[in-house]
């Protein structure tokens, strides 16, 4: 590769400098426990939005705050470049989810720990860290020069964790404030932490909660055991239903609308997989979903349908010989493009309402931020730059990657902004996100900022 | 049927005209909140016992405490009558079910309120009140005559709801003091409120914790789902291989003990179901167990496998995006003669074991608490004589019932005194127990009285 960017050199310098700085502020943003989930979190995800107006004005942008039914958009811009330059939409969201199980952490999850060089934290890595990055590049490159070479312009929602509602009903309205050339979504990552990687796309999503009853009231299992129906047992058989013995979900025309990737496409995005490395992180094996797929394309390029709670009668510590009245799940799928959630999640339902045994009722509960999959061009310019920023940064050409989760305001962010969107981020798939223990890397802090600072400075080139 | 008994109207009257103090006194035993499984009910535990302790130190029993590994066994006894006369041994227990789910209750579970004439609280029948009325029996046969006919001995353990843990230990070591000729287990019901009914037999039961593990530790289902293994997909599967299409549990050799009735048992047992009536009372189906049988076969002399809790991922409100690492079940069998619990145990977890999906380790947790089935001969001297009490009372002919709970201790403790046992009680099935809003009538409170009464009265005869 080349000599090291003097660029980079320079900023490397400025980060160092000043990391007690941003490292205190870092923390600070990182202490709020802004949960979106938990309506008793409502004091913390205000007193976190207000950090972060305070924190962007005192760099001189202009904040506005964007009431919603649910939290508060931030919204941001700092357009000094002017009309001849390009303008780039950054989107983060300050929100975080819930921590349980609380037991596992082994530090408490609002006060962020340094242990190994990562800092551990609800939100160290989803989205505070990947959001405070973006922050840090545009303090620095503004304390080096008193200005931004392009027109910046910021998107931190506070409802990303459940669905991106309030958000999403204010597109339309605020189309002109959105609008931009340009438009990274700094909430994905990398499958190694040495390559650098671009994200082309994203499957989507939709959640649903399902409930059988069976009875007025949890009865008695020595009067009633084998007597009644149990909702658990009916429950259980429902969702066991939900998938054949191959692991094909088994929800007529589920995989009608699914995409086939293209050779070319599949040419250029990576898939490398290494089973043994996975169980060494996880400690699981990677045999979920279809048997006749590859895991990467399993967990990128097909739907899956997940159970991600489930409960009824007695969850406590000993015995009580009850059957319970009602039984719970949660489930979720991810959707590949061309599939429409709406009409997934319609199917999926009939489905479960179809098949409920005899003796349960069955009720079921669909949850707002439903998404759709995204796939972007790798010839974008949009692409091009933030390549070129990883690869100044890494020393190395960039992966092209597609990834498993979902973030739901994409499709409609981009239609709104009608700028040309990317996927970026320096996320792994070893930082617990949503999973207790959540850190993520200061050496991945220090890289965030240099890549987001070495894109902007490549947008002002025509 | 022939005039009313002297003795019961006599005794009629005298529960009439004590009804206050009694009243008050059946609400203070309500009150605490004498949860065996709670740690954190210890207290409430001791101070449950002190106040029985206290209440049958004033009517003179002798009256020991017996430490045990877990909450104490109070044993009390009242002699005078002499060897000449028998003894017959009481059993109870002081211990309740957890209250759980709370919201669903309408009035405080340990605040007794009395509504249409029914007490409402947790215990109010499983067995404080079932307890009460034997022990206010004892009281006003003393209050009448200045003693009791036949030697009483009682037996009220606190570990009822958790196994009877502790009694059970103890039972060699007491054998003496246990000693009777008759032995009631004041602990069922009835079927119908308006039919006197002797129950000769319940269920036997084991119970056990299963938990599936596939991960270290919780993970996303964006980037993981479709990919690694599912520990709720895992435990469904596993748990509904456990019944096949027409109900039967699939484990094999589970059924190979199992006693069939004689036609002679069948003709005295009375399997009378109404299902509409079921239906109106719990809200549900009689449809669980094997089809082949009869809703109160199924429940009486077949043996039954239930899921009692199950739990797994996140279960609040919202969504949560995450695959858990592992999942959990509280599973029960129910027992008939001649079944084998150690045995049926054995079985169950094997199967489990051997069934466990790839991608899952399975741990089995058995509780303490097995128990074999028992039935009781027709023809004993103590189930002809509490059938006669039992119709004095009703004024019509006794029942005769099995059911389909289970007691534990009944076996083990009928082998320490060696007395001929019986089981009986006025409890309903729309009690509630080890539900929200457990009840009991005041009326079946009075009946319990005369019955035990009269019961003690006809054993002087020889």
């Amino acid at each position: 590769m080349n000599e090291k960017d003097p660029f980079i050199v320079n900023l490397e310098q400025l980060i160092e400098h000043h990391q007690d700085e941003w490292l205190a502020d870092y923390k600070t943003f990182l202490s709020f426990p802004s949960v979106s989930s938990e309506i008793e979190s409502k004091p913390a995800m205000q007193a976190c939005l207000d950090w972060l107006v305070n924190y962007l004005k005192e760099i001189q942008f202009h904040v506005e705050v964007w009431p919603t039914s649910g939290h508060p958009v931030i919204f941001a811009s700092y357009l000094q470049a002017g009309p001849e330059y390009p303008t780039l939409l950054i989107y983060n969201h300050y929100d975080v989810q819930p921590v349980d199980p609380l037991e596992l952490w082994k530090t408490p999850p609002f006060e962020p720990t340094i242990r190994d060089g990562e800092i551990y934290a609800r939100g160290a890595q989803d989205n505070k860290g990947q959001c405070f990055y973006v922050l840090q590049a545009l303090k620095l490159l503004i304390k080096q020069t008193g200005t931004l070479p392009i027109n910046i312009k910021l998107c931190i929602e506070g409802e990303e964790e459940v669905g991106s509602h309030g958000l999403s009903q204010l597109l339309t309205a605020k189309k002109q404030e959105l609008k931009a050339d340009y438009l990274a979504i700094v909430d994905v990552g990398l499958d190694d932490p040495h390559i650098p990687a671009i994200t082309l796309g994203t499957r989507g999503i939709i959640t649903m909660d399902v409930q059988l009853t069976t009875a007025h009231t949890d009865v008695h299992s020595g009067f009633h055991g084998g007597l009644i129906s149990n909702p658990l047992h009916a429950l259980i058989r429902l969702l066991d239903s939900l998938r054949d013995e191959t692991g094909k979900i088994t929800v007529p025309g589920f995989y009608d609308q699914v995409e086939i990737l293209s050779d070319e496409d599949r040419a250029l995005l990576s898939f490398d997989f290494d089973a043994i490395e996975y169980h060494k992180i996880t400690g699981a094996y990677p045999n979920g979903g279809e048997k006749e797929f590859t895991a990467l394309e399993r967990a990128r390029i097909r739907p899956s349908l997940e159970i991600n709670g489930m409960w009824g009668g007695y969850t406590g510590s000993g015995f009580k010989t009850v059957i319970p009245a009602k039984a719970h799940a949660k489930i979720s799928c991810r959707l590949v493009p061309h599939q429409d959630p709406q009409k997934i999640g319609d199917l999926v339902e009939k489905f479960l309402k179809d098949n409920v045994p005899v003796g349960a009722e069955i009720s079921i509960k669909r949850h707002p931020g439903e998404g759709k999959a995204v796939r972007i061009s790798p010839t974008a310019r949009v692409v091009k730059v933030f390549a070129q920023a990883y690869e100044a940064v890494f020393g190395i050409p960039c992966q092209y990657l597609l990834q498993g989760g979902s973030i739901p305001i994409v499709p409609e962010l981009q239609e709104a902004s009608e700028a040309e969107v990317i996927l970026m981020g320096l996320g792994l798939v070893t930082d617990q996100i949503h999973a207790p223990n959540e850190h993520f890397g200061l050496d991945r802090i220090k890289k965030g900022i240099l890549i987001m600072a070495k894109a902007i400075e490549l947008f002002r080139e025509k």
